[in-house]
């Protein structure tokens, strides 16, 4: 059994301060932000100096610590009251974030047990809560690493898209930790980081943390894959996942669906990396997943500084869906399913 | 048969002077350059003021010309001495770049006719022959632009990638001349337009060319094109070359690759238009094509603004290769030329 550790931790607590790494300022600055008060965190899941669905999941755990420290009463009553107010700010950042709503919905089990005697026992029990779900979070992706190193032995040069690390899990990561953890059973030679544009997770952030483990890698344009493949320089490509159907159609990072059929024209394997909760058990097929467009300002350049003809127009799909059959194997905490996944993924459906 | 002209004239030489677009500044601002000597002429072909194959070739012709104009003799060995000069400092500027030479050649079988009484004589023959360049390259376009609108035809969404307008041609273009004539027919709904990383050709070139002549269009990151493939939204691919062997292996942007390879998975035709003047008749397959490989520090963002991890290396191939098979048709001013290129490709060599 490995214990790897990620690159850093970027959301910490500690006796009533959370420290936030703000990946606003990656990779060019790291800066923390030490947070004591509910509004400067609500702040930061919102201009997304924390990002990431798992991240926010865990923040949101220990936010909702935050808020309850700012209530100076041992009243049931208004103990209540400023629960169902935190609650509501925090639902209120990131309205459509599905590990946020997640986390809240363990607090509200917590808050309704009633199991504590005054305000400290309760900060006691939530505390506990968000640092389980911190825990979870770290030991899924461990699990994760461990199936996806069995079924990439031997493959030394994997290609990822996109940021799956500790900067969007709070562990070693989902494809992130299938690749640190390879890497720390010595298989991996290098690995090709998609830039993924228009927001470039991939050269900002998950060459960053691969920098700061010295894994041995290099960015590329989104559109080299495929002379790489033909060189053959790539020897698998594994990703993360948004949501994944029952049939195993899976939405991602807008460009997965473009690296999963490159793989199959040129015979490589395709693998997703992501834990249960990502597979949407209530939808038969990826055709029922609407793609979210996003404003095409985001493609008109990066940041402040546009390059595109401004008068053009821009499409700005956020994700694409990406069909089961070209997925060579869905890496889960539990084990690795493959084709047809209507078959393989059915028995995981405890919720 | 269509008369069309370009969004602009990139380059245009009237009574001495030279005035060029400053393609460094576009879509931006729209600066032009007034061009009378030879430094400064050099100087833009040198920072890529002026770019694009044939646009340089055409460039060079005039470069010639102005280059001459300051030589102030009509002795026939000052006058010799002179060429030698000008022809050298032009031949230093892009020592890769193929139309240039072209160009040069020309330019020297007109010096050593020796038909000229003076150097007025000489100079209207030079001036006649840079003419005649530029036009051969419209013309040349005109042709390629009326085959492929033929074979495009009521193919309604276009995707491309890279520049190949007036821009890089100094006619309507290759790839992007078949779009426009296939528009002026009343073919075209909407061009997809790859931004073309890393240096944009596509964001900032391409898109400013179809906002010039109003055709609908937008910009899509290059990881885009299979999401919209598989909704059914591309009806053909259509892209330029920077080399043709003669079994129809084509060298060409990276990212061209990418695309052909999505074009065989959903069916979707996928051509190449070209001058003759591309296809290399010595190259039996691509696999001579030696992929050249740029500095990393492009992928690292764009111009002075670097977002990615400034400790991570990049890999930069500047073109890759498209297997012949995969493409559908390759267009040409003689017409177009399909599957297996090298039958149908040979009789095409006159030089």
């Amino acid at each position: 059994m490995t214990n790897l550790s990620p690159a850093i931790e970027p959301v910490e607590y500690s006796a009533g301060t959370l420290r936030l790494l703000d990946q606003r300022e990656l990779p060019l600055k790291e800066v923390w932000l030490d947070i004591d008060t509910l509004h400067p965190l609500l702040d930061a899941i919102i201009t997304l100096a924390v990002r990431g669905a798992p991240l926010l999941g865990i923040a949101a755990g220990y936010g909702v610590l935050i808020g309850l420290n700012e209530i100076n009463s041992d009243s049931a009553e208004e103990l209540m009251a400023g629960y169902s107010r935190v609650r509501r700010l925090i639902a209120e950042t990131r309205p459509t974030a599905k590990n946020l709503f997640g986390t809240l919905r363990r607090m509200d089990r917590i808050v309704r047990k009633g199991s504590y005697e005054d305000r400290k026992g309760l900060l006691e029990a939530i505390e506990a809560e968000a640092r389980a779900i911190h825990a979870e979070e770290r030991e899924s992706c461990i699990r994760i690493g461990e199936h996806g190193a069995d079924v990439i032995l031997g493959r030394t040069r994997i290609l990822t898209h996109c940021n799956t690390g500790v900067l969007a899990t709070g562990g070693i990561g989902t494809a992130f930790g299938v690749i640190h953890t390879a890497f720390a059973n010595g298989e991996i030679e290098r690995v090709w980081v998609d830039e993924t544009r228009p927001l470039l997770q991939g050269a900002r952030l998950t060459a960053w943390e691969l920098h700061k483990l010295d894994i041995p890698h290099s960015i590329i344009c989104d559109n080299t894959a495929a002379s790489l493949m033909q060189m053959g320089m790539v020897d698998a490509v594994i990703t993360g996942a948004d949501r994944i159907a029952i049939n195993g159609d899976t939405a991602n990072k807008i460009g997965t669906l473009n690296l999963a059929i490159l793989c199959d024209y040129f015979e490589i394997p395709f693998y997703i990396a992501a834990p249960i909760s990502t597979i949407d058990f209530e939808m038969e097929s990826g055709a029922e997943i609407v793609v979210e467009q996003r404003d095409g300002d985001e493609v008109h350049g990066w940041g402040e500084n546009k390059w595109a003809c401004r008068f053009s127009d821009a499409l700005n799909p956020a994700f694409d869906v990406t069909p089961g059959r070209l997925i060579t194997g869905i890496i889960t905490e539990t084990g690795v399913y493959g084709y047809p996944y209507s078959n393989s993924l059915k028995g995981l459906n405890n919720g």
